[in-house]
């Protein structure tokens, strides 16, 4: 089988190699190729039996999808684009990468016909609703996005769902919940917080907390994450159904929920670098964020998130840290 | 007031156009310009005082929207695209129609800058819902569509309400029921019937009607319609508020209730008119159709449908026929 990954250095992309590379399979079948592609060069995965093809290159430019696809991949995961902050900064940009990058993607599919019908795995967000919400987001709720990085990533998910009904692919669209805890620097993000004040504390370093710890929101680790992926590219088109597009489950929990967790996991020393410094700006951005999805669709549909954010924290010094607390 | 219609050669674009020519005046202004735009020539509207510029021209095609928008119209009316069958037949027609000249009229408005913030009022439509639908469909449902249609259309609305969140633009989209009754020849859409089963008959001719009698469905006259886009230019952004594409009220009422109204109006004798032909194919299709929406939104903003189906046939009767019943 040979399986794409898009946007394969970013940090889901990376960790989505890796596991496959490690399983060596996908949905029962072994995995012969492994093509990875981004606009800067992504890794290679460590001990992958298989012929890796790595493509550096924008997606979204004239003739890059056509020849992606030109390998005929069976699964392909979709997660190449630009970040929110980045499509909001950038207007061009963002519909550039995000919107006409997928459909370039779609397109490039359509076109080669003659009964190639991958599966398609698309990396949606769960920015594709704007505030006011229920308390409990339901699976039919409107989409009313309040960024251009979830206009677009509705956009997508609706041609998607459209290319798949006419047969073209088997397309599946995850809405993933906030990553954490998301490793690497931090970052500018206004939801940068929610894994700094794990991942800082964690490796040693004092951290800030914006918001107030009554903050609710909803979590799925990079591990859950990339877990939700894997098991998409498994469902079959009867058991998905016309409604394609789906919103993943996630711990949700608030801030103040997120610290006891550390706690128990990493003590007192831990929890006491963390700082209050209340944000009035990025409270504001925050409360414009949905909390709490029902998400009962994909249970049912076999998507599994951790049950607890203590979970989420324990992974985070698993994969991230090589199982090491500090001293 | 510089007034832009884009589809002005289309059904409601022409009823929108004379409508306008006759007020000469929209939300509290003077029209002095009427800008009609269309793939084929719009017509004149009769006994408008102002300057009519008429544009035939493709609005996807490469710099005709930044022509049409240089002139700096105020309120654009867009309705210009291709119709539900036409882009289920032709997939690339209908992308390059109804998403890529939608985006090219916003896109055209955007790079004008300097302040320039028109209304831009979209014909949206009721085909971006898909089923199945709960009974009554609340203004929050999600859009699901099953026809490349109805996805072009929910594109469209996301990018209309990302560009009006931007600031670039004044943007409302409006989901229009089913039009009816609807004037000219039948055509081979599956929804004719709805329109033919009292226009032929007023028209002395005989028709068919293809589903059974408690067939379920939500219509708005043309009048009413153009209505909805009129009153839609004069609501500010204020009124609006950020959700901005909003599903029209009509007139719920079953087949035979339709044919009932016509029996009130015209008597036995039209209805006698109507020939029962079941065909599998058509209540297939329209069995996927909405029947009912909430539109509790619509009609809070002041949007006026009518109050029953009598009403809609009188309308006709007055706006096509001249006011004249069959012999």
């Amino acid at each position: 089988m040979h399986v794409m990954v898009t946007g394969a250095a970013g940090m889901i992309g990376r960790k989505l190699a890796e596991r496959l590379g490690q399983e060596g399979a996908l949905a029962g079948a072994a995995i012969t190729v492994l093509t990875l592609s981004d606009i800067v060069a992504p890794p290679v995965p460590a001990g992958f039996a298989g012929a890796v093809s790595r493509v550096t290159a924008d997606l979204a430019a004239a003739g890059v999808a056509e020849r992606l696809i030109s390998a005929r991949p069976e699964v392909v995961f979709h997660g190449a684009g630009v970040v929110s902050a980045e499509a909001e900064m950038d207007l061009e940009k963002g519909y550039h990468a995000n919107l006409d990058g997928t459909r370039m993607l779609l397109e490039a599919v359509r076109e080669v016909g003659g009964g190639y019908r991958p599966k398609v795995v698309f990396t949606s967000s769960c920015a594709v609703f704007g505030a006011p919400f229920p308390d409990v987001i339901p699976d039919d709720f409107h989409l009313t996005p309040l960024t251009s990085y979830g206009t677009q990533k509705a956009m997508c998910e609706l041609m998607l769902a459209d290319y798949s009904r006419r047969g073209f692919l088997d397309g599946v669209g995850l809405r993933l919940p906030a990553v954490c805890v998301r490793p690497g620097p931090p970052n500018k993000a206004a939801s940068g917080f929610f894994s700094a004040i794990i991942r800082e504390p964690l490796a040693g370093r004092d951290t800030v907390l914006p918001v107030s710890e009554d903050v609710l929101h909803t979590h799925a680790s990079p591990r859950a994450t990339v877990g939700f992926l894997i098991h998409a590219a498994g469902l079959s088109r009867d058991v998905l159904g016309p409604r394609i597009n789906i919103t993943m489950p996630g711990v949700c929990c608030t801030v103040g929920e997120q610290i006891e967790a550390l706690r128990r996991v990493a003590g007192d020393a831990a929890v006491a670098r963390i700082r209050r410094a209340p944000d009035p700006l990025v409270e504001r951005i925050v409360a414009g964020w949905p909390h709490r999805f029902d998400a009962a669709r994909a249970r049912a549909l076999g998507f599994v998130a951790e049950s607890s954010f203590d979970e989420i924290v324990r992974i985070h010094v698993e994969d991230d840290l090589g199982g090491r607390l500090p001293a």
